[in-house]
């Protein structure tokens, strides 16, 4: 194990980085980091990175559904400051033994989901390392007023997600403790292994004047929503959570409640949205109209800084047990 | 050892990639990919790893000057375009030991060359990972009649390269291969350590009409000029080799030609330029006005596909011996 946790090191990097700033609108510490390469066009990039052996095994997975799992990660990243992915660079690290089969097929699936996204594929690196990794960069453009940051929800706001929550931890729990989940496997491995990224909904948040505030839970709702919070200065209530048929299958399988095991479960690519409470009504009607799928209305966040979450009617704090590669 | 070369499977990729382009100026094949963020602006973007055990060991180097390489290695790929660099992203993978002054230390390392050329680094990827990896991402920004590209060169240009040749070469040689290089020992290690891109250079090249086609050679002359001369469907005869004083140093204790290791060094990061005949001689004398040091003559572009070399007075085949991280 690391020694260092990582929203620590990241705080110590950006102060590093911070010296140097001249050109960024958004800094590190968002999804995405976002500048003008021109008066008129606000441009937004962001990297995120898959290892073998860390975010996915080979038997756990085709190539082609690890290249597409690192291109929808990324792209919800950019998805998550409102803005329209358009470019992608990706530096690929191959151990010496793939076959040139296996390297295609990572490209045929980072293209795939780059194609269903409107994103072009335009280069990178290719190099010899001890396990794969793929190294994706996205670039993408945003309408100056329609850029959405994680540090403005305001106290008061509505917190909704775009999606039921826990089925690419299902996944990964079919495939690697192999908990048996029967009807529901194959909504779990497919959320674990072909997760959409919720670019149209990204933009159509980004284009809202209600929408305060907008990030993606990667990494589990309870480690990205306290990540919200403190970049806003406010707290949050946790009032329902809308969990996967596959996540509370798998919950029942280990004795978990399906919350607690919902709130935990990252790589959901789900959008975490702050809501003006005065709109919240007429904007989630509108997004299932748009979209064909309800936006779960989550809770609200507080003028105090407490993150907790209603369960059997006591608020609890949320303890912050999601997804972090280095613990 | 992989099964596949570089280039072929480069090849393969960018084919399978151009299905979707319509956004792209330049596509994969050239050191950077470029594109239109608004009617005005051309961007131009780079992706570049360094991996443990592939490019550096860390007996050899500093963390500070791990992270000063994977800069340096990105900046000249967009300078090789003719472009200012801007902002760089950066996906880090660290094995579980690695404690936190040195992750910080990676990215001083890294700061210290981005501030160095007025680059930003505006955020990226910590992941866990079996070596350590730094990806980096470089956008850059130029007029778009000053891009550069390497498939522009034209039978009977002047070839020329911003430095002599080799230097990094004998500083991998002195390191890894405890190859005596006695006074010129200190001067190789830096060339190893420290490399500087030519991004004052390149954005120089850029603004000339005369400059036909520009890339670094990253990988080493022979193996990039004949990238070149493909990409361009011309030939190539090297007449003169700028052989750094330190890579003859080190030929000589290994028994090599100093030309033939020269040829073959990498990572020297110098710009290959291909410069219409008539122009040479005063492009030639206000680079060195500009910048207080010469531009070494190559040789020419030929008509034929011919990519040869001078030796003792008589034309021999260029062998692609350079830096292949496949084989």
């Amino acid at each position: 194990l690391l020694a260092v946790d990582e929203d620590s090191i990241v705080a110590d990097i950006a102060a590093a980085c911070a010296q140097n700033h001249t050109r960024l609108c958004v800094p590190i510490g968002d999804d995405a980091a976002a500048w003008r390469p021109s008066r008129s066009a606000l441009s937004v990039i962001s990297s995120d990175v898959l290892v073998e052996g860390v975010h996915f095994e080979h038997e756990w997975m085709s190539a082609e559904d690890i290249g597409w799992r690192a291109m929808a990660s990324n792209l919800s990243d950019i998805a998550a400051m409102g803005a329209r992915p358009l470019l992608a660079t990706v530096a690929l690290g191959l151990p010496p033994a793939v076959p040139r089969s296996r390297i295609l097929a990572y490209y045929d699936g980072m293209l795939a989901c780059a194609r269903a996204n409107g994103v072009e594929l335009c280069g990178g690196d290719l190099s010899r390392a001890p396990a794969v990794f793929l190294a994706l960069t996205v670039t993408g453009e945003v309408r100056p007023s329609n850029l959405k940051r994680r540090s403005s929800a305001r106290a008061g706001d509505i917190l909704a997600v775009t999606g039921r929550l826990g089925a690419s931890r299902a996944g990964l729990a079919a495939l690697r403790d192999r908990v048996v989940l029967g009807e529901h496997e194959a909504d779990a491995l497919a959320a674990f292994r072909r997760p959409e990224a919720r670019v149209a909904q990204g933009r159509w948040f980004g284009a809202s004047r209600s929408v305060h505030a907008l990030m993606d839970c990667s990494d589990g709702l309870a480690s990205d929503l306290a990540r919200l919070a403190r970049a806003s200065g406010v707290g949050a209530r946790i009032e329902d959570v809308p969990v996967a048929a596959s996540a509370a299958a798998a919950a029942a399988q280990l004795g978990e409640r399906p919350e607690a095991f919902a709130l935990a479960g990252g790589e959901d690519f789900e959008l975490l949205v702050s809501i003006a409470p005065r709109a919240f009504a007429h904007l989630a009607r509108r997004f299932e109209q748009r979209f064909g799928r309800p936006l779960y209305r989550l809770g609200r966040l507080l003028a105090d800084e407490r993150v907790v979450v209603v369960k059997d009617g006591n608020e609890e704090a949320l303890e912050r047990t999601g997804w972090d590669h280095f613990s």
